[in-house]
């Protein structure tokens, strides 16, 4: 309906690629695969952005920045990292453009040719452990907890809006600690700052579990993620934090001393999320109308939207607006007072609506004389007549209500569609309906592969806490002690 | 002396190199001319961006993201800008790497050559500007009023930290406008939010004024400055917003319909700071003993040092500054207790001062029998015991206090070493010796020009509301209508 949107019963990827765009939160550039983040978009992002940092600096991280470029040598230093990374990458060769001899442009100056090739940034491991060589020297210096924001580069072939870009917005964290422990607790405990920002702030319930080895970061030798379930039944991992052992410690040469002066090679973590949550946030909560913003992480939680016929009705009522709004303010409360007179109620209403705006307030002539406003739920659409009388107190509780039963509702839906598989006939007709599958898996890589031959289904992770049961593997029939998840995915 | 640091009488320009290291703000990466901004100035420059960003929200802008790729071709649409804009730029050519045959790493796959070349960004007009031919249409979509954090890159082959780096930080706004005079009106806006955040928050005195015709923004039609004056004499060029017509609106076609319908170009802005203000802020405050922070910009305003023999000295001093601690936390002070038992008081001591906190409590067992404090000041090395009542309102004042005499004490350096040249004899030994010099020119190119080649001197501005005044250029005797500010500049 809402501005020709696609429905999701009957295209999901459409309906997906109609809000990002129709709601002005991103569009593709002209550059292959790199999107421009607008601003409805990235006032959510920097929502996120904001809670994310405060519980980074919560657990003792502090942000640092570490260069754009890295030469290509120190991709091969480790030896998995540069196995398992993917080879997409942005490559810089020259460092000049002149003036072109026919006078139609600017060409590249072919003497200003590198002696080494920089790669953008895929991710940072390599240029951040060159420096935490010059950083780490004792165990006085130790642990090094840090964190970037940064954009990096991954030239991917099939692109989608906020899903998978070229050029995506993350955080990177890389840590590096004096003990096995220690690295271990650390990537566990991201990876819990991680759930608690999807699930409290993102309404977005997440299953935490460890990738299967085939999964694996490259150069992990655990890696932590969060998994959430889409409206279409497919997962989307939201967040991953990697336990690194010393191996990138060994392929840059990072040793310390411990207190008996002893030299060890340090243990290392990294985690990350990406503007790949903007996806995951719109394809959790949103509809057929449009848009919906948990409040937590709405720009603007609440708009006033004045309906009047003439100037003293106007009047009256944006002075009713404007104390309300101060009053919601004072309450930490984001308004908007739309009073532009260039669009009616009636557009208003829609253009809210389809962005996502948790709280919408109608004011007319008569809802003053009974000092009463309309209030709309964008997330069940129920409108009501209530009285002003304590009005930003009934609205704070509002706000969190609704952000409880999106996650409440997200948190069924999840649970709804989640199955268990008792053979491989049973999986693949689970898996063709779509959801999260359990299912019996025999550990290792050959069935997994297989697996995913048949059905286009992975192994989104090993369920942290899993319930150890005996069983036999869906596809082999070979042993197995847990179920694992499976899902197709993002 | 401190940490074997140059003294600035002897070596200003490696004081400042040790400052920025020793301090651990900044280290060359090995990436030629990258840095990597250290958590310390990280979190400094963090500071600055909060306070900026809400100062731009403030005035009505909202933050978007960019590519950070620009298609060669996009260079070359606006003529003045391409002629202008130095061609020191990183080139993308290809996208993919792959295993070398031999084993010995990675090589760059000559079958993923770009069909065009991709430049990384080192300002963003030309993309932003093809963006906003989608974005406006008419007179409703006006003004626009966008800003942007991101990494740039401007191939520099003379750099220093923080003051001109190969890839570094900034803000870019990029403003849309429907008419020549609010376009003026917000490059002038934005002007005066830079040269407020400069002296309210860096405690830096600025000159407001536009550059001469040589020295604008390739593509401005006005060139909008502040300068400041750093202790060695030589100016810094600490912010730029520039009107730039309707130049970029005709280079990307972008045309709006005006309340009547008729179409029209739009008119332009952009505007920009840079980690470089990191550089300013060290140049403009700091001392032999190290760097100073302005309290508005100090990540830790307060360090509390513990002095103690034993155990239970510890434990009670540590109950004392914790509850301080909470006092002046609730006053919104940061506050940081340094208790460490890893490091003795002494070299606490030197760090803190060392680093520009501004303000140092040391608490020891005789200081909590008479409730009383040491406390001393990092802009005057002034000690003094106070007592504990009312500490925190105290504190509160004091980092006003210091705030405020930061910015006059560099005010004060910046009158003292501002010169008024009679004639081109006096202006040469004037800036030999250093500072601002006011000059009358005879408002031509070849002057500035030949005045630079024989003295390395440049108007760094015309000031806003200069004084009218009949004279002579100092070169050419050719009558000139007022004077102009000179100096050796950074």
């Amino acid at each position: 309906m809402a501005k020709g949107l696609a429905k999701r019963s009957e295209n999901y990827s459409q309906w997906y690629n109609d809000i990002v765009v129709k709601a002005d939160l991103a569009e593709n550039s002209d550059v292959r695969g790199c999107m421009v983040i607008k601003p409805s978009g990235y006032a959510i992002w920097e929502k996120m952005q904001q809670q994310l940092d405060k519980m980074f600096k919560d657990t003792g991280h502090q942000n640092a920045y570490f260069p754009l470029f890295i030469p290509k040598s120190y991709l091969s230093k480790e030896a998995a990292h540069v196995k398992g990374f993917a080879k997409e990458c942005a490559v810089v060769t020259h460092y000049r453009l002149k003036n072109a001899e026919d006078g139609s442009g600017v060409v590249v100056d072919p003497d200003a040719k590198l002696e080494e090739e920089l790669i953008v940034r895929p991710t940072s491991e390599t240029i951040i452990w060159n420096s935490y060589k010059k950083w780490i020297q004792s165990y006085r210096d130790l642990p090094l907890l840090i964190n970037q924001w940064a954009n990096v580069v991954r030239w991917e072939m099939r692109t989608r809006l906020f899903l998978r870009t070229a050029e995506f917005l993350w955080q990177e964290g890389h840590t590096a600690h004096a003990s096995k422990d220690e690295a271990i607790g650390e990537a566990e405990k991201m990876l819990d700052v991680y759930a608690e920002f999807a699930e409290e702030y993102m309404a977005m319930p997440v299953i935490k579990g460890v990738k299967t080895e085939e999964e694996r970061f490259a150069g992990a030798l655990e890696t932590y993620c969060i998994e959430a379930l889409m409206q279409d039944g497919k997962a989307l991992q939201a967040g991953t934090s990697h336990f690194l052992g010393q191996n990138f410690a060994k392929a840059f040469d990072v040793k310390f001393a411990n207190k008996e002066g002893v030299l060890d090679y340090v243990w290392a973590t990294s985690w990350g999320v990406s503007t790949r949550l903007m996806g995951a946030l719109i394809m959790t909560h949103s509809d057929d109308n449009g848009l919906i913003i948990p409040p937590k992480l709405a720009p603007t939680q609440v708009v006033i939207v004045p309906i009047y016929r003439n100037d003293e009705q106007f009047d009256a009522i944006s002075a009713k607006a404007e104390e309300l709004k101060k009053e919601l303010q004072a309450k930490g409360i984001s308004v908007k007072f739309d009073n532009r007179d260039t669009h009616k109620p009636g557009w208003k209403f829609a253009e809210y609506e389809f962005k996502g705006v948790p709280i919408r307030l109608a004011i007319g002539p008569r809802d003053l004389e009974n000092n009463e406003v309309e209030l709309a739920r964008r997330d069940t659409l129920e409108k009501e007549q209530i009285s002003m009388m304590d009005l930003p107190t009934k609205i704070e509780h509002l706000l969190e209500q609704i952000q409880s039963n999106l996650f409440t509702k997200a948190k069924t839906f999840q649970e709804d569609n989640t199955f268990h598989a008792s053979d491989f006939k049973d999986f693949k007709s689970l898996i063709k309906k779509g959801g999260f599958v359990y299912a019996h898996w025999d550990g290792t890589a050959e069935t997994e592969n297989r697996i995913k031959e048949y059905t286009k289904a992975t192994i989104r992770c090993i369920p942290l806490n899993n319930k150890r049961e005996d069983g036999s593997c869906i596809l082999t029939g070979n042993p197995s002690l847990q179920k694992v998840l499976f899902a197709k995915a993002y």
